[in-house]
């Protein structure tokens, strides 16, 4: 099924392949079916793009782009350690769930290739700048110290990545309230409040 | 490199795919290479498994069986709700890192085949037993009832299932110390405790 016809350049083709890559796996996907489902040949689509490999990395420019950008905004850039890192936690959440396929494929990304490589590297960039916060809000008292502010980081991002897995956007719970559920759980926890 | 010779058997033979599997992706990987991994030629494996599929298969019902043996555990078939609901995390954490790479592969099957697809029914029902569960400590009064019991269920499991994606058993954290860390961070938060 072709889809809506658009000008027929890396991004609109990145759409289309990320619709794939996210559904089946990238390995598991042909630039034939990219073609197929873009309404294009595989011979022009080649025109576009030098290949499945590009279509990747400009894939997963764009979430890391996105997760970065979290990083920039007004309510995770100051204020205390530990309400920064609930924003932070509540916006990549957030930005999972509206930037499906790119993500949850950098998600899935296993290291096959230097693009995959590439992409783990940032994301571990990512995850040492909020571990440094969470680190920072330990030292305040305003997080537990008994775990290690590391394992901790990746525990929460374990939690609020996993969306990934299951969100629809025409699942019966709105994006925002699975955000505020993954921050009030991972702060306050499951026990009764 | 050859793995230590062991008689070939669809047992040996999963433990050497699942290596391959988990590190790069099923469909990634080839019998060619599982062959070679194995130290016997890409003819013979055949005389020992009828393919690829069978080799996931056979892995997969591995990982269910361990998880769905969780829920037969003293601590996880008695007492409360919400005790009940601790320990099967807890415990389906040390599964997962006690067998890495069939628990690994489960947790990224998307559907690809029949195979897949079986697998996560089964994860499905496995998810649904466990929500009933939550479901009751909720009424009982034992665990927040605020957020929607299924989806409390998801997040916690995708807390506890993500360990998958970066734990080896040479790390510096302990693996009861890490599921120790899971359960004090789902049931009291992140918040100074």
């Amino acid at each position: 099924m072709a889809e809506a016809r658009r000008p027929y350049d890396i991004d609109s083709l990145t759409d289309v392949a990320f619709r794939l890559f996210a559904e089946r796996g990238f390995d598991a996907t042909s630039m034939d079916e990219i073609a197929k489902l873009a309404g294009i040949t595989k011979a022009s689509i080649y025109h576009h793009v030098p290949g499945k490999e590009a279509l990747l990395r400009h894939g997963l420019e764009r979430a890391l782009g996105a997760l970065f950008a979290v990083l920039d905004e007004p309510a995770t850039r100051g204020g205390a350690p530990a309400a920064r890192v609930e924003a932070i936690v509540t916006r990549v959440a957030t930005v999972t769930m509206r930037m499906l396929p790119e993500v949850s494929v950098l998600f899935r990304v296993r290291g096959n290739s230097k693009t995959e490589r590439d992409a783990m590297a940032r994301r571990r960039a990512f995850d040492s700048a909020v571990a440094e916060l969470v680190r920072a809000a330990q030292r305040n008292g305003e997080m537990r110290k008994d775990i290690d502010a590391a394992l901790l980081t990746r525990l929460a991002f374990g939690m609020s990545n996993s969306v990934a897995e299951w969100y629809r956007p025409s699942g019966s719970i709105p994006a925002e309230q699975i955000a505020r559920a993954i921050r009030g759980l991972l702060f306050e926890g499951a026990a009764r409040v």
